[in-house]
Formats: structure tokens, C-alpha cells, sequence
């Protein structure tokens, strides 16, 4: 049992960095090209210099909200895709809708490598469990194991108990889907009086993973590990057997930025999300995933190299209704760029006696009166409403990502 | 618009004829080398001898029921397959439970000659809403338009408004289905005040397809055309614009036997549809579908020359239980096989006063009350009933296909 799926996975830190920059040119260049929304995005980028991290930080970061409006716009992908329906194999739709075009490359989403993560080898039948229909999950997977040289078997959702009949029949070694649909089938099972004792890789994802059900799991043999991966990008990351974190995929750039900016953040501090795919149909320069994670510091102890992040730790789009106006992560964060004396910004929201009111707390080295009154008026220049300024101490504010806490209390 | 799909369509039957039974040695080969269950079936059968369409005819016929049993005895498969998991793309289950296995070859079921003839096209968005979850009728439609160049959108069943918004969005030029979803789609969109218009192709199949629920289609200008294909055999026969039965598809043998027996019938009798395919992973020789057709006599005129079969006439499985005991068409068949005087015989089962009552009427040309007499001990030994016998002229029953007519009726 080989423990890795390519040479990619150990190869060194700075030959893995050169080597995905040394692809930044191209795919920027070939976005410009050929995608009409990032032509856009992208203009008077040249494309050449885009060849260092520091290069890519400096671009603008499209969010799931642009994706939607420009599809809105230009149907069906609102210029993002880069090759029309001739040289796509297949068209989704996620919730939203937000369409995304499939392309014809073998294992399209790059999911074999979680599946061989997880266990999971040639000659396998893989159990499939999300769903083909409208949406990508399904064939995420399938393409995956695919490339892996298993045989899949497209269960899709529902009909539990036809499922079960038919993993008894056909005896798969592995499951993928949720953990939670895994968790009725063998309860289901068991009640019928006829256990699942076949599975013994399972790769979940879309939804949290309790510690509890993996060790239920673990107790009835079945190893299970997840993935994080989007319809728009693929895979992004993926649990490996040492369970510390999600190895970043090897063909995908990762940063972790301050929500509702394009600011990367050092190592270990909480934001969202940002991917740059390399996808020939469909290209992604720096795009919002819109889920809050953190780089994990160290290195994993199962002997990949890659960096890591931790799991899901929220959704980075806290926008705000306030008092009837709608307040953005973006808005604090320009209110804090006016100002270089402030290092970290939030926005609380709270309704003592069920009326909205906003505080605006920064960590700032010289704090003074006169500051506290500018910073009151850039709020009501740009939120259009007005609030307390509060200042803290530095690194005193929680590490979770949010910009905009919002505490109020429906009573 | 090339009006073929390729130059196998147009060329003569003989060469089509030559081509095929050219091609059995082989196949009957590779079933017994590979197919543990065709090695029993073809067990002494000189493979190299069965290259004519008359060696072919002297093969036993294998029966859906006996897949069943045999993969009961033995999961997955049965024995019917000539590979293991590793060398199968995908794993299927149809109603029964029946598992069949998909290759690896791209357009694995051969439809995309039935899309082609459908007005399909390289480049077109093709609307698919078989269920990809389970069965194979999603993945069948799939990999036919996958193979003409097209891309499709994996809709499934249900969900009627979100499809709906969806082919909105997505302008699909061709539909893929159950004729009667497409009518719920179509009826639903008029009644949420946005018709559906995009529609300029459609290939239906899985139900009948009513000349009414055509002509509505067309006034909409859609031109649907249905296609013939099963779980085991994918594309067996397909529409062409000329609308005159199903044209065989260019891989397949085609024999119409009479029900319960594997005796090919003249062109135009009523018979069940078996087939013999050439799929690597899974061959087939003399496989029984249990559906009802008959030859069409004469040639399209849309100028593909293979020989045509009407639709769907009913289902060639007619075992009924008689006074508490099971018969069979092929006991039917047993009978009459006794007697060189019978021609044709057909078995009419009445429930005069709720009691079951059996009538074997047989097309004779030298009747007599000591055949009668022989015919009757003949009934009583192979089904243990007791029934009459009646003798008629040749030629006076009807060519439906039925050998056991079961009259009862329910009070």
C-alpha cells in the first residue's frame, strides 16, 4: 500500500511554492484571455509579473455574491467560464443558483488524491452517496475514484433501505458522502436486523464531522476522513490518516484573508478562504470561498508537506441589516484602512431594548479623543449610520474571523 | 447537418449481416472464457461453428429470471460478467434487485446513434433528467451525449420548479427523458407564466409515448423521437425522423422468438425481443428482454437500412397460476413441441364461476378426436391441470405475441 498518490505530496516546501507561482502567468493570462469576467477583473494586469505570492495578494478577490450577480447578468456563467458548452462536459447548478461548467479533463475536481488519502485504492467499489442531480457533489467524487481506478456506485440520497440492500449485495470497502446519511444507513441497518459490516474507508464531506461519529466509525472498523472542497474550485484540502488539520491539494493556491478584503493573514489567524484554481474551463484568480478557516502551524506528521488549515470555522459573509441598512465586512474594513493607526477593527452589533446599536472597536497604539471622532464620522460617511468607537487593547479581540459580530437577540 | 451518425447506417444488409455473425466466434469466446455463468450456458458449444444467424438460433435463451436467480446464488453478478469490480466503471441496480456492470468504453450503451438520429449535435446542451441515482438510465443518456461532443446537465427526476428555473438559465436546446416529465415541465412553466421555448429536440424512452403527447410536443416545435434501450443491453433500437417503427441499432443482433422458447419467428409475428451484444465487460448471447415486438417488414425511408421493430407490444413473461400451480409459456411450448401435427398453439386461461378454467386451441392440420385425446394427457403430464382441447383453423389466432391469454376476470 503506497502511502501517497504522487511524488507531489512530499516534495519540499519551496519546490512545491516555485512550482505553483511558476503556473501564475499562464493562468492569469489565460483568464484574461478567455474567461470575459476576468478579463474584466484583470484589466491592465500584466499577466508576466503575477509570479510571486506578493504579486497574486495585490489582485482583486471575486466573491460568491459577484459570481451570482454577473451570472444574473449573462447567463448561464455570467463570463467566467472559459470555453462555451461544446468543450464542457457537463453543467451544474448549485444552490443560488450558481452555475458552474464542468471540464473534460479526467477527475476534473482533483478528488483522487483525498480518496487515496482516506485509504481508498484501484480495483475498489466505492459507495457514493451524494447526489448526481443538479449538483456537483456527486460527480466530484465519482470522478475521483475514477481516476483512481475504483468502480463507483452512484447510490445518490434517500431510498435508505433499497441502499442498504444493495451494499449488502455488492459488499463495497468504501462509502462517500455525509457523515451523517453514513450514520442512518448503519443504524438502519441495524435495526433491520442486518449489519453493514463491509465498509472500511469511508470520505465524507459537506458538513461538519463530530469527533463522535468518527470513533462510532472507528468502533465498527471504517476509518473515516474528510475533505473540504467547493462546486466552483474542487478539492481544497483533505484529512490524511495522521487527522491533524487538512493538507492543502497540491494543485490549488490557498490564502487566508481578513473577510470582505484581499489581505492575507499571517499563519494561524482565523479569515477566509481564498483559492486560485488552475482549471482550464473554468479559472479562479483569488476567489472568495466565503468559509472561514486558519493555516495550522507545523507540519503533518503522516509525512506530506503541504501546509494545512483547520476545518470549517464558519462563513466569512457576516453582512449586517442594520437599523434597514445592509453593513458589510468591506465597510469596516475601509473604515479601519483610513486610519493606520488601527491594527484590528470589528463591528459589534447588539439591540439593548430592541434597538439596533453598532460598536466599533479597534486595537490602535494612540488612542485619543480626536481620533475617536474621526473614526465616529468615517462610520457615518460610510455605513451611513452612526455608532460608538470603542478602543482595546492590541491582540485583545478574538481570533474567529469576524468582522461584524453580531449579538442581537430576537426577543 | 449530416443526417448519419456514421456510414455503418447506409451500408447494405448483407455487409451488415456479414459484419455481425463475423463478429460471434468471438463474442461466444469470450463469454466462455470470461463469464463464468455463459461458461456453463455455452458449455460444448464449438464457438468458432456459431457464425451464422441459424448457429446463433440454436443457442439456449437466458431468461431476466434466470439473471436473477443466478445473481441471488451469486452477488454481484451472477457469473455474467467478464470482469471484476477493477475493470467496471460503475456498478448499477435495476428493479429486481438486477446489478449490472458499466464499462469502461466510452458510450458504453451506444445511444448517442439514437441522440444523433434525434437532431443531437456536437456542442448542444442536452437537458438529462433519467435518474442518475441507482439505475442507469441517467448514465446511459449521459455517456451518448458525452460521445457526440455535447454537454449535458444531470437534472434528474422531480424537483419540477428548480428545473424549470434552471432550463431558464440554461437555454438547453435538447430534452432527454420520460415523455410525460417533459409534459409536466412544459405545462408547469406555462403555468408559472414563463414558457419554456429552448426546447428543439427531444429523445424520450422508459414509457409509451402517446402519438397525442408527439403532436403536443410539435406544436411547440419540438420534435421528439423515442429510443429502445434496457439496464443490461443499452440501445437495442431507435427513431429516425421517419417515424416508422425503431431501426435495430448497427451493434447489436436482434431475434424475435416466440415467448418461453428460443425459436425465431418470421418477420411480422409477435414475439419477445432478445438480443446479443458485443460488450466486453458484460456479453450477451440470446438474452430474453421479456418485451413484446415484431419486425417491421420493408426499409426506412429515411434511409438507414437496417431492419426496423415496432414498439413496445407487451411484456413476453405471460407465467400465470392456475388453480394454485404456476404455468409457463415455455410448458406451452412443450406441449405443442410433442405434436408435429401442431402449428401454432395458444393457451386461454377463463374463470367461468370463479373457477379456473384452461383451454388449449391449437392450429392443426389433421385434427382428430385421438389427438385431441393425447394432446389433453399431454396437458395433465407437463402442467398437472387438467383442460380442453380445440382445434382451429390456421392462421385465425392473433399475432400478439401471447401464448398464455389469461381472460380472468376479477368479480
Amino acid at each position: 500500500m503506497t502511502a501517497f498518490f504522487d511524488a507531489k505530496e512530499t516534495r519540499t516546501t519551496e519546490a512545491r511554492a516555485l512550482e505553483l507561482v511558476t503556473r501564475l502567468p499562464a493562468l492569469v493570462a489565460h483568464a484574461q484571455a478567455k474567461s470575459p469576467a476576468f478579463a474584466k477583473i484583470l484589466a491592465g494586469v500584466p499577466s508576466a509579473q503575477i509570479s510571486t505570492r506578493e504579486a497574486l495578494a495585490a489582485l482583486p478577490v471575486t466573491r460568491k455574491g459577484d459570481l451570482f450577480e454577473a451570472q444574473k447578468a449573462a447567463r448561464p456563467f455570467g463570463g467566467f467560464n472559459a470555453a462555451a458548452y461544446g468543450a464542457v462536459r457537463r453543467v451544474f447548478a448549485s444552490p443560488g443558483p450558481i452555475y458552474e461548467p464542468e471540464g473534460v479533463k479526467s477527475d476534473y475536481g482533483r478528488v483522487a488524491r483525498a480518496l487515496h488519502a482516506a485509504g481508498i485504492r484501484s480495483g475498489d467499489l466505492v459507495y457514493n452517496t451524494f447526489s448526481y442531480h443538479m449538483t456537483p457533489g456527486g460527480w466530484l467524487m465519482d470522478a475521483g475514484a475514477q481516476a483512481l481506478g475504483c468502480a463507483v456506485f452512484p447510490g445518490g440520497v434517500g431510498n435508505t433501505e433499497q441502499q442498504i440492500a444493495a451494499i449488502h449485495d455488492l459488499q463495497p470497502i468504501a462509502y462517500a458522502g455525509t457523515p451523517s446519511f453514513l450514520r442512518i444507513l448503519l443504524e438502519k441497518a441495524d435495526e433491520l436486523g442486518t449489519p453493514i459490516t463491509c465498509f472500511k474507508h469511508a470520505l465524507v464531506s459537506a458538513e461538519y464531522f463530530a469527533p463522535q461519529l468518527r470513533a462510532l466509525f472507528a468502533e465498527r472498523g471504517i476509518a473515516g476522513l474528510q475533505c473540504y472542497a467547493t462546486a466552483d474550485a474542487g478539492l481544497i484540502a483533505y484529512e490524511t490518516p495522521a487527522v491533524q488539520g487538512m493538507v492543502i491539494d497540491e494543485d490549488i493556491i490557498v490564502e487566508i484573508v481578513r473577510p470582505g478584503t484581499g489581505e492575507v493573514l499571517p499563519d494561524g489567524e482565523v479569515g477566509e478562504v481564498v483559492v486560485t484554481t488552475f482549471n482550464d474551463v473554468y479559472p479562479l484568480v483569488r476567489y472568495g470561498t466565503g468559509d472561514l478557516s486558519a493555516i495550522l502551524p507545523g507540519v503533518s506528521p503522516c509525512g506530506r508537506t503541504n501546509a494545512r488549515i483547520k476545518g470549517w470555522l464558519g462563513r466569512a459573509d457576516q453582512t449586517a441589516k442594520v437599523k434597514g441598512m445592509f453593513v458589510h465586512p468591506s465597510q469596516v474594513a475601509e473604515i479601519a484602512k483610513r486610519f493606520p493607526e488601527i491594527a484590528k477593527a470589528r463591528l459589534t452589533i447588539t439591540n439593548p431594548d430592541q434597538r439596533d446599536e453598532m460598536s466599533f472597536s479597534c486595537e490602535c497604539a494612540a488612542p485619543s479623543e480626536a481620533l475617536q471622532l474621526k473614526i465616529a464620522q468615517a462610520m457615518r460617511d460610510i455605513t451611513k449610520l452612526g455608532g460608538n468607537v470603542v478602543f482595546v487593547a492590541a491582540s485583545t479581540q478574538p481570533n474567529d474571523g469576524k468582522v461584524i459580530d453580531d449579538q442581537r437577540k430576537i426577543t
